[in-house]
């Protein structure tokens, strides 16, 4: 099995390289034709899908997680919407990000190109096979997908519709995308770092956490989303209150749905009994530290350290009373995650504190956490959130799948002109032009 | 020992919030005093690099070890001069690289911020000691040093001088710099993916690779520098010898120096007589696979497979006659390292075609591979070069050392009013303006 994925892989550093010469209209042209085969095989889409649901409902999986594997005709537009609008993205690639002109004559351009081979796994959800595939294929790069075995049936028809429409087009290598199916698989290629780049892990936090612990390949995303809102002294209450009960309860099970609730002493009193009750009304457990208990004790269990550092995904909010910015940003950098934290103030100079000293991917003021999304941040399609300190930052678009490389065009020159007593001098003057591959 | 490393990241960690929060002028002023601190005492930093090169005449190391290791005033003046190089670069920091209005009152930027924690570990060197911290600390950066054994004494007064230079300086905090001095603390180092966020190892392939081998943290930088040069069909001879013999002997020992030189069938008997005479004239051993032989026998070492992998690092050269364009790729992806590559041709559609398709972090037309180089690039002070997929590829450098957080204004706006069937749009319209974080 592992000799069988080190081949793949290094099939796919092959096929990499032929899809990386794939123009615009290649690469448009192949995710037409997916789009035109999903639409076209909606019926055994479904069908495969059925026996998932079958086989989840025997296994009594978890009522959320049958929801996400669901896939009915709506569901199917939506897919094909998605693969749609992928398509209608400006070319990732090819793109002129830095021109220097060192010498007459002697012009460097610093152009976009993928990244190589990407390994994606991800849990449930077989939209997500179709997203990251056609995102790694208008960005050039091939996939190595993982699903997850109660999405098998699914994934495996997704797998071969995919692979059979894009077969044999123009720019088009085989090979450029391939399924895995069984777990030894996952295991062997987190050990093939030189011929897969990137891992993006799309699942909850034991599967990217595993996966981190697991490979010296790169891995582009987020473990946990603990997520804060800082109401400060200088905060305007009716808007804090707005923006915590949304970044709470709008859409709890997701990574940018705050977890945490700190409040500046002085606002307290003014802004803590209408919040609790706002939030418990709509069905959030609230814990709270003793600040928290001593103006509002009515069913606020007393929060301990590990709530401080646990991600709930759920409709529960630890609140904690703070002695002012120094101790809310002390408190997010030390038990956050560095993914999406926000402050509330009408203080502008406070405001700027805060989103200097926080060391997230989103800093965020007088908004809520749950704009940390590719699609609102205005990225088009979404890779995933990072919270990797390299590379790419919070939410990721096509932007994440490429990389650059240097083009040098000359006359004949050579490094021994440039140096010793009568080195010629260089001019590394910026230039407006870019490079033309078609000139 | 391993356990005090686990603090001093820790601290280190902790230091790079505050020394992210330094404005220009305080890392700026830092640097001059560094500047100064050196200036100052070149006498103590001779002597001790006098005690190194004694031991390191006792021990018998190798003479160009020797060479790089000394430090004399001619020494002192060029580092204090790369230091004031650094000081003058452009702040890497607080730039906005994308703004976006997502709806009236909604604005996003994109805005580059330090990494964090950045680990060193170079080789012989001491100049590499004040130029990667002097780098760290005007991008806002921890650094975690280590130097090679040889250089203990000298790395020891310079590490002390900086860290006495800065300290209590505005801005400045305790803990920004380490120098480590224990082989066991780079080992326990390599575990802490926690509180480091990337290496960049300085030195030979048997470091670097040592250290890729065995971190799951990030590195940058490249083990080999196997790199090509082909001589198409369509090339100018003269040209084409020039940029050969420059690349292969202008400065063998460097990363960036030719090993292989691959010449079209067509001009192999026009061009490899003069080309290998010359290059044996100037000391260079040249091994040719049997096209080369056929030519030229006389002196030729016929070359194997392993020379093709091989990174000479010296005056040896390996040469193959190839059929054209598409074997000449192949031979490159295949047993280059993806450094620098070049075509010598005056065939424009030729140029493009392997410009496109070579898998390397430079791609060369008509120019020797030695111009790959931060200086040369006009990137200023480097980092490094890196043949790294992710981040930052190539030569590197400041912008190498930072990554960007985003940050969203609002006006309390909340993520529910953008959902179901009376949701507002997103405007996700382009910015001209900049963030201010002084407003």
């Amino acid at each position: 099995m592992s000799d069988s994925i080190v081949d793949i892989a290094k099939a796919a550093r092959a096929a990499s390289l032929v899809l990386s010469q794939a123009t615009l209209e290649e690469r448009n042209g192949a995710l037409d034709a997916i789009a035109g085969a999903l639409r076209a095989n909606a019926d055994s889409i479904m069908k495969a899908n059925a026996r998932d649901l079958a086989a989840a409902s025997k296994a009594n999986l978890a009522m959320p997680l049958v929801k996400r594997l669901k896939v009915d005709a709506d569901k199917v537009d939506e897919i094909v919407t998605g693969v749609q609008s992928v398509r209608q993205q400006s070319d990732p690639l090819g793109e002129t990000l830095k021109a220097t002109e060192l010498d007459e004559g002697l012009r460097l351009y610093r152009v976009s190109v993928p990244i190589g081979v990407i390994g994606v796994i991800f849990e449930s959800r077989p939209d997500a096979l179709v997203q990251i595939a056609t995102l790694c294929l208008k960005s050039g790069n091939a996939a190595l997908l993982k699903g997850g075995s109660e999405a098998l049936e699914t994934n495996r028809v997704l797998a071969k519709l995919i692979l059979d429409a894009t077969k044999g087009m123009p720019g088009i290598p085989e090979g450029w995308m391939h399924l895995m199916e069984a777990r030894e698989e996952v295991r062997a290629l987190l050990d093939l770092h030189d011929d897969v780049d990137l891992i993006i892990p799309r699942g909850g936090n034991d599967l990217v956490q595993y996966i981190m612990d697991n490979t010296k390949i790169v891995v582009m995303g987020h473990a946990d989303g603990i997520c804060h809102v800082y109401v400060d002294a200088a905060a305007e209450l009716a808007k804090a209150m707005k923006v915590c009960v949304d970044a709470k309860v709008q859409y709890p099970a997701v990574c940018n749905a705050a977890e945490t609730i700190l409040v500046h002493r002085d606002v307290a009193v003014a802004l803590l009994p209408e919040l609790v009750a706002k939030l418990q009304s709509q069905g959030v457990e609230v814990r709270g530290d003793e600040g928290v208990r001593a103006v509002v004790s009515e069913d606020v269990v007393p929060a301990t350290e590990a709530d401080w550092a646990t991600e709930y995904l759920d409709l529960i909010v630890s609140i904690r009373v703070v002695d002012g910015l120094d101790q809310a940003v002390d408190h997010i950098n030390r038990y956050g995650s560095h993914h999406t934290d926000a402050i509330l103030t009408e203080d502008a100079t406070v405001a700027n504190r805060f989103l200097r000293a926080v060391d997230s991917a989103s800093v965020v003021h007088n908004a809520s956490t749950r704009f940390a999304d590719g699609f609102r941040y205005g990225l088009g399609a979404e890779v995933g959130i990072s919270t990797n300190r390299l590379h790419s930052r919070g939410p990721v678009g096509l932007d994440g799948l490429v990389i650059y490389k240097y083009v040098l065009l000359g006359d004949g020159q050579v490094a021994g002109d440039y140096v010793g007593p009568s080195a010629r001098p260089f001019l590394h003057r910026p230039l407006d032009s870019s490079w033309n591959p078609d000139r």
